[in-house]
């Protein structure tokens, strides 16, 4: 219901700036008892850091993320978990241009006829940086659900996509795309190295797997699991578009060629194909989940382009200084937090209508 | 936080099943002193009403709303408007089979799954039957932003595309297709009459375009506008994906190419392009909104399907009786309800925060 | 957060005015499987029936509850569960003179100066008549926390209290007061029945006391169970004091004696008193729950009182027709309605973060 | 919904525990553009500071709150305003005691009971330490009601009332007892160090007056601003009871005498008296708001008490070192910040619903 809060049940609040001294989350609603620490948070951190290799913003940020409540001994309490990461490259540069300026495809004039001001340091509460803040708390979400393997990457870039039948998991971590194709990975520092030169920016489609959710998740009709899924994907910065199983390809197919079939399985039924992608009446079939999201290119780019300035008369602008080519490359953490997060939230709701 | 219940500051309450006696919704939070009857929703409920002809379920509904609170002398008072829609045409037919078998492609493994038992007769409450209720409750909404314009259609059936320079908005209620090109309308009379003889189905895509939203609805970062217009869409029966402006297509697209640059304009800055399909960092940006919805394919279809029964035994099952051969056709009044209802909301909710 | 819901996953939504056609109650999140029907509902509905004898207004409804929604087979599905009460007996008298003039004591006035103008027939929404929907709703929440038992009874009228030392609770339902002491009932009878031919009302306190309750429901810090409990019960019409275990009296008392020692018991501590009344921190103890409710006396009373119109002009009003004498009396199957819905959902609020 | 969310529009989540390095709140959905400092905020932490004087607790904490996002060059910006204050006198005492044993009347076992451990520090989340963060939440709140004047004061310590016709709202800041009768705060001294010396403590009642707030603040039926008064100030630490206008009082009235006559006045009518303490229906009429609180005394006294173990064993427990004679007199900034922060979040609502 708050703007700002996430959930219904495991629920996160975030809060802070791109260039304020801190930002952080707090989860509130986590099941007491479990084993966690800063040490298990923070590989999750530094897989959305920026500034490990030229495809990313240069920013460097150590996105230590620290535990300020909630733990006791080295086990959640049941009370709030609250987690700070502190801002510490945020570079006093001079702002004096984007403060005037409305940057084209960012939030800048939509927050200014909104609230009548901004932040105008770095994006303010609208820069990605605060995915941060959603990726502790999806850390913690993980706990949650030891049950499921979450798997996000990258399934194409600037519309050049991976090749399914190449697909090997143990890939995704060893090229800086989060792709499991090494293929098109190769491909793909050629194309975003160009785009980064040219001063431009690629959108990407980042495909997220999961595994071990048990039939029965989701809680029909407005918190279904495939809404609240939609909900917390087209809510990360850059994403225009979220599609579940097989998703605007469902639109083409016929009745009997989108049907999943079922035959006797040993736990339940054997689902013979899935292109509901493990989703029906809003509540998991047991099936592997599958979502698509679309990020659109960066639109900090070094390209000028018309705008206006907030007094009304025409400029242009263009991006200054560090730039991420490709911001749909950084969304895979965050995509894979946003699935935790909805994924401990519908556990812990159907155990309390279920039993 | 219900499960049943959607919206923030102007919520509504769905209940019902497609064969108990009637369905309904309550909305609360509504503005008083809104002109209101059930004539002024009566137009709403019609256009998405069944059996109006071949191409739509040959069930017969009168579909005709009551308003039972909330409403005195003609106005909203701004207490709880309880709308209920009676169900007089729930054939008592035999559903001994469906009882026992699950349908693939629908809810019912997953309800038995979750529940343990289900209301198997139609569908129970996972039959498209309840979005009359949100209908309903749209109808409603559209009283509280009587500023803005929603206009929904078809624009794709089965892969085959409207052509975009051919679109005429009135053409849309002159077809049974919600179809805003009346060549494609012509074309989709062959295609989806020959899916219903074939007792197969078809999928589609629904577009939805809003004017007169001004700049700043959208509560970031959790409300955003864009999220909830997500979850309002996914959550619809049959829906698979979403996409707000560009979508998945601007993630196939260079930065320079997907941004919307701006000039000066009379109030605010006037865009050169809306790829962002009207919403930045989740708030409204005055430009028109546009979202892209896909409907999968009817499951229910007259071909018989490998399944398993309740007992885990392999059987095959065909719907029989009446079949709706595009289920998406009938979206069409559905996303226009729950776009209102999202629309109203954000309206209240900007007004709460920022006056 | 909506303003006709309570609860928060057990949690239902009401809707309806004193002389609309029905008013209703909207049950969300119960649990799958529960044994329903009308006739397991109807008997709480009839103890909170008007028109029972000469001590309640004469107002006479039959208060049939129907249910729409959410049941099949006679059990719960686990969708939201629709329940209805027609209106029967709302006269049609002359309502010019309400409608111009604010009663004293009533909500005339505050809901004229928030919606511009209201349903001034029988109080409209503000109508005590609207807590029929709750002791439906809470009629369902009984089946959710078979384990506790719920005992309200009237323990003061007028300043005139019970003698503790006399309690009998198979008393209660044995006089037209919900009176646990017999001698104290056959007080009242005079009481209040000087009271209604003076045509004035009198104030009551109603005590709620629950056997059953583990150790370990509420949820704190801002949904504690006493917090709860209290909003509960200030939100009935007429209440305007909630006093857990001791209550204001624990604000006389010094440390020592208000202290609840603990000894070794068989399943956890054996308390030595309990003046906490069952709560700590927020979390139910396991010791009883005691709760205690303020009536004001009925503020629509024969004797006129000077008030305005709503052009602002003097005038004097009386109460004409049907009248009940003691509010409070009628407020004992309310007090246990909201007490199950409260209980229902922390005892399912529990089960989600606690397992 | 969320546990430690408190608000529908305007609302804060707290975190922290007593000995943890930090306690702190996050406020959403502020107004933007109001004028905010740290120096703005400390003045209400200083008020509710411990330390100040022998009549409340030794522990000393500088309780300076440092404001970590949501305001931008010295104005709040819309986005979620992140609080925090940092924990410095939490003594490295020796806890095995607490740890090991449930100290009566605190919410030890409730909390051991509910979730399998605790932290046991100085209390852990349970800790009235926690309201710190709601003082600092309280007074964002102010910014955002600048209409209403909100005075709480101590109206009876152990029994031992003030004198209504000495009342002298000046002299509130003058004594360490919040006390507005200078007489009454000579007879404190005594009675509270007496307390004080035998290791006991006192109960207190606190009472709130609020000028300022128009017609229409409110939300019926289950958001009435009595109902939301009553849980915030219930889920105050030590609190027992709460009481609007007359209260308990209004129970031994007769309808005549509790009546609220009105007379034409300027702006909407004037009351002719306020026992209905400024609420009618759930919604505010205008006149003061009158609220009572009731405070237990403290638990945590010198005078040992029987108790189990963890192991279920009897022992006895003193609290040893730092206490607090009555904690109900820290408890006035907390209730003055509670009344903050319910009056901002209606007048928000009020302004979503009816402009």
């Amino acid at each position: 219901m708050s703007m700002n809060t996430f959930g219904r049940v495991f629920r996160f609040t975030t809060w802070g700036e791109s260039h304020g001294p801190a930002l952080g989350a707090v989860v509130d609603g986590c099941p007491p008892g479990l084993s966690i620490s800063e040490e298990v948070l923070q590989p999750f951190m530094d897989a959305r850091k920026p500034g490990q290799n030229k495809f990313t913003t240069q920013r460097r940020e150590a996105d230590e993320v620290k535990i300020l409540s909630g733990v006791f001994e080295g086990r959640t309490t049941g009370t709030p978990i609250s987690l700070m990461i502190e801002n510490t490259d945020q570079r006093s540069k001079d702002y004096s241009e984007v403060a005037q300026a409305y940057r084209p495809g960012h939030a800048d004039y939509a927050y200014d006829a909104k609230y009548g001001f901004r932040d105008y340091r770095g994006g303010g509460r609208s820069s990605a940086r605060e995915t941060a803040a959603r990726v502790a708390a999806g850390a913690v979400a993980r706990l949650v659900v030891p049950e499921v393997t979450i798997t996000a990457y990258v399934s194409e870039i600037g519309g050049d996509e991976i090749d399914r039948s190449a697909f090997d998991a143990s890939e995704i971590s060893r090229n800086p795309f989060f792709c499991p194709d090494p293929v098109a990975a190769k491909r793909w520092e050629t194309l975003v190295d160009n785009a980064r030169k040219d001063g431009s920016s690629l959108g990407a489609v980042v495909e997220c797997l999961v595994e071990g959710v048990p039939a029965g998740w989701g809680a029909p009709l407005y918190a279904k699991l495939d809404a609240d899924l939609a909900s917390a994907m087209m809510g990360i910065n850059a994403v225009k578009g979220v599609e579940i199983g097989d998703g605007f390809g469902a639109a083409r197919l016929r009745g009997e060629d989108n049907a999943d079939p079922m035959r006797p399985g040993k736990d339940g039924p054997d689902f013979l194909a899935n292109h509901a992608g493990g989703i029906a009446g809003g509540i998991s079939t047991g099936q592997p989940l599958v979502v698509r999201v679309a990020f659109k290119p960066t639109s900090s780019i070094l390209i000028a382009q018309p705008t206006v300035t907030r007094n009304g008369e025409a400029t242009k602008l263009a991006t200054k200084g560090r730039h991420d080519p490709c911001v749909g490359i950084r969304g895979v953490p965050v995509v894979e937090a946003m699935m935790a997060l909805v994924l401990a939230d519908h556990k812990l709701l159907h155990r309390a209508q279920c039993g």
